[in-house]
């Protein structure tokens, strides 16, 4: 199958550029001997996360969502962290898993820790990791708060409970103003992480995991002592923000949306793409704004790098002065958020560097 | 399955606010004694297209990818405008539905009707709507257009195409400040179409259908003389933008999104459900602002009718004074723009008076 003959719009996966995103993580987490637990949430595909999983040697992962939990270990991914607060409804669909893998949860609370007890059906006491607050305020206790060691007691007090260990994820990487910003915040995250371990650990508990990590501070971070693994997942296919925040090149941008023209007045194009094929992301607002930047059919760049400014359900409008483009052409449109642009698709087109195009397809729902 | 045993977050489809909904349609259109032909695009459910057609006794659907048209016609709706810029590659498999079906598409250039005529593989011309700019000024030529006589021309010069007649869409009408500005747009909408239908036919063209719609167009337009039928989708379930506009209240608005809390921190809450469940449309900027209306489990309003007011991947993130709500607790969300939604799902539950919840598949991709 080649990019002319497939149905617009569409997903497009170039796995070289992929294969130049694992390595560069790589190269950033070598030298710190620290292991990547990689985030499948971004990609939700088994054909990715396991090129990942054996470039790392390591079959561990962080999952967003129990159907995302539920598929991975189905194809054999026995180290599973489920790393969104854990409710008690959630708990009998992870411990199913327990029989044929390694799965943990994370909480920040004590006053669930009793009703998911009570949920637990598996033999083994279902671990869980304390998610700590090292400066997002999202979920998760601050690494000096008496609450996170009330927490840890909680488990303890619970037999069909044990302490996993701590888990922190540093979101507001994103908004630092510059690479020295996320150093500083890589930096926050990885003390806040250690730091809870060790108050844990003053207090007689076992914490075995140390875990931190997000695409931006994993790459930038100066220091990961104390810690055991780094989760990140959007670095595998990279985006406009991730480039804006000087994460990877344009160029090394591994998903895009296959569009066709579907008219045109003078400089303004409509497109087939619109807000369900690329999201409603905004997070390029105030760095130029739109729905994602048009490339041409082989993913070079446009002059002036013309964003789809606008969108409806299934068009997408923008302004490329000068072109020559007719009816019917096609084009490509790199996403302002991957995770969000991905999870419009039912599956990827895997393109290979000898011009084919093969069907992987994406985890969805809950 | 009642409420308390469904994931989260998962779609939930009140049935008896559906047919309310349509019910309002059913009575603003019955005085002007024009057909509706549905858009799918909204729902895109055989089970809710299936419910409206024998309501309004009329199995003419609107579709906007060729996805549903395939799913809708294998489903025996025989009537499908796909009411999308058509282009040449698209051809082929519009055709290959020609065989049990009627199907149209829509252009707005006369320099792709040769490369449209090439891709013709039905034995019967295939009928193409031309696209009729009323004001929104997305796609489409003016009902004065020298343009709109050359496309007719154009069409009836390849005898494997010809004309189905006239589309308009006034888009612009969700730009409108108040209900009079609506309705003018309404007028201006049937008014563009009737006289694109009107030089047609001067010409000597047959222009069959004169097709035009909105959901706030058709429920307030004052008029549709001259008019065949109207398009409309959203009205089937509506959304807070559509409440916004006076189009509906917020009690029938048919679609939620049912979600865990699974974080809290005072008054402030952690849901399951984020920008993919939500979708990130924001269409609600400037009118309260969010990602939708936290509800009730039953549905029922919350005291300052809080918004979630930001979202991650899988979290959504809101703030409820003085909630008396636990870890694990239910709530649902109102949707800013149904279509969006609904899209980040695969399926509805819906609930039906005697409190049963069933899954109705949606169809996806293109």
């Amino acid at each position: 199958v080649s990019l002319l003959e497939l149905p617009t719009p569409c997903l497009i996966l170039d796995v070289s550029a992929m294969h130049r995103n694992v390595g560069a993580m790589m190269r950033a987490l070598r030298p710190h001997r620290v292991a990547l637990r990689q985030h499948v949430k971004t990609a939700k595909s088994v054909e990715v996360a396991g090129q990942i999983a054996e470039i790392f040697d390591s079959r561990a992962i962080t999952v967003s969502t129990l159907a995302e939990a539920e598929a991975f270990v189905e194809a054999g991914f026995d180290d599973v962290l489920y790393a969104v607060g854990l409710v008690p409804q959630k708990v009998g669909r992870l411990c199913a898993l327990a029989e044929s893998a390694d799965v943990a949860g994370i909480v920040d609370s004590v006053e669930v820790l009793a009703a998911i007890a009570a949920e637990v059906t598996c033999e083994r006491p279902l671990p869980l990791g304390i998610e700590i607050d090292v400066g997002q305020h999202r979920g998760g206790t601050g690494p000096e708060s008496d609450l996170l060691l009330a927490i840890a007691e909680g488990i303890a007090s619970q037999p069909r409970l044990r302490l996993w260990g701590v888990v922190a994820h540093a979101g507001h990487a994103y908004d630092a103003a510059d690479r020295a910003g996320i150093i500083a915040v890589a930096e926050a995250e990885r003390k806040g992480a250690v730091r809870a371990a060790e108050r844990l650990r003053a207090a007689g508990h076992v914490a075995l995991h140390v875990s931190i990590g997000s695409t931006p501070t994993a790459l930038f971070g100066a220091s990961f002592e104390g810690i055991t693994e780094v989760r990140a997942g959007v670095f595998v296919f990279q985006d406009l923000f991730q480039s804006a925040l000087g994460c990877a090149a344009k160029e090394d941008i591994a998903v895009s949306v296959l569009t066709a023209v579907i008219g045109i007045r003078g400089d303004d194009l409509l497109l087939d793409a619109g807000g369900i094929a690329l999201s409603k992301d905004r997070s390029m607002d105030g760095r130029g704004g739109g729905y994602g930047e048009l490339r041409t059919l082989d993913g070079g760049p446009i002059e002036g790098a013309p964003r789809v400014h606008s969108v409806n359900q299934e068009h997408g409008m923008a302004s490329v002065p000068g072109h020559r483009l007719k009816v019917g052409d096609r084009l490509r449109v790199l996403p302002n958020h991957v995770c969000m642009t991905a999870a419009q698709h039912d599956h990827y087109w895997a393109l290979t560097g000898d011009g084919t195009a093969t069907q992987w397809p994406r985890i969805r729902g809950y």
